[in-house]
């Protein structure tokens, strides 16, 4: 079984230099990915795009996305994963780019996967990284800082050469857009029973993405913790009313 | 056991766009690789190399060799291997990356190995194959033009990933050096032998070529075959001044 690539899309983050667009467009047409998004790059030069793209991958270029906010652009996709040099202190599993492509590669088959690469000279921050479900950081000898372009051909070639190992492919995930609303509907919650901690408002949220990013949600696990937060937050208020 | 690095060389010939250089030796740097060569480079404009190389790789442009000409560029490699995107009818054993790597690991303990590119234009012909003791072509989806030093990049990273099965590395085998004065050597027997065909002269050689290539000579076999050149030669030498 090959790995379903039309459900893989790069997205590129705050890209300095249209170069860089246009040699990751022709990387992806190298490997045969056809999806590329890119989100606020500092410079949209069409043909200096074109020129590193060459003419073969000209038609990934015409039909790449622009958005103007990352949270936009990530909110239809089940599956994100995170493109960073630096490894360490991650809330998520990091993997190297092979085990990364084996990880994917079932999910792939019936969800929506994004190869986020954040800015030539800052990569993606821990802002970014909160939106991922997964990190992968490529290995090097010491001198981690790889061009742009090139981390994308690391990761489409590996993408390319994966091999499933099993048929069975991951049921649909929740998209980036259903689990930031239950976190919405979390954080709520937490203020409601009082879960705030005046130092670190964000302490349990933070605690809970950390704790439910780990696992691979479905929609209809997103709909069940949603419906117990909705119990919650109707029966404190139901309280609150009778207690008046 | 990691794969000694120190004996791998980059080798670009007649690269056209300095960036290019730049580029390959940025990625080489990324992945632990230090040595590169250039033949007969277009254009050598230092300012363009170094700013696609950064700070980081600098030591490595610094550090690189300048050659004239491919044969001697080679000559005191013993496993040269050759980057095509053109599969098909070679005579020698072609990989993948991956595999590439299982195969060099062992030799390259041991052994000088170059991992020759050719230009962005029209890669390395069939003259420039010749050399080559291996083949490896990168994957592709059908766009086989890959970016030069994204090419560079991808066997750089697979070498750095290599993990060699067993600790046994392979001997010292012959320098293409040798190889080639081997060759000739053999050439002039064949000629003396009479086994030149008026319509492909060097038919024989090139059979000759294509059946030792397979195999890894290591010095004492390339002596060997030399010395038994030599006997032919001073046997039939002699079988002619006892016959006039």
């Amino acid at each position: 079984m090959r790995v379903n690539l039309m459900n893989i899309w790069i997205v590129l983050n705050e890209t300095r230099y249209p170069e860089n667009i246009g040699a990751a467009a022709r990387a992806c047409c190298n490997m045969g990915i056809t999806r590329l998004a890119v989100v606020c790059p500092r410079r949209l030069d069409r043909s200096r795009i074109l020129k590193m793209a060459t003419h073969e991958a000209s038609h990934i270029v015409e039909n790449m996305l622009l958005f103007g906010d990352l949270k936009e652009a990530l909110s239809d996709f089940n599956f994100v994963v995170g493109t960073t040099a630096r490894t360490g202190r991650h809330r998520l599993p990091t993997h190297g780019p092979r085990q990364l492509a084996r990880t994917v590669a079932p999910i792939s088959q019936t969800n929506k996967v994004a190869l986020l690469f954040g800015s030539e000279n800052s990569g993606l921050t821990n802002k970014h990284l909160e939106m991922c479900q997964a990190i992968v950081t490529i290995p090097t000898a010491g001198f981690s800082s790889i061009n742009l372009a090139q981390s994308v051909m690391i990761l489409c070639y590996e993408m390319f050469c994966a091999r499933p190992e099993t048929v069975k492919s991951e049921p649909k995930l929740a998209t980036l857009y259903e689990l930031e609303g239950m976190y919405q509907h979390l954080s709520e919650m937490f203020g409601a029973v009082g879960l705030v901690n005046p130092q670190h408002p964000s302490y349990w949220l933070n605690m809970t993405r950390r704790f439910l990013g780990r696992y691979h949600l479905k929609s209809k696990e997103v709909r069940l913790i949603r419906g117990l937060c909705r119990q919650i937050l109707r029966t404190l208020s139901c309280a609150k009313q009778e207690g008046f």
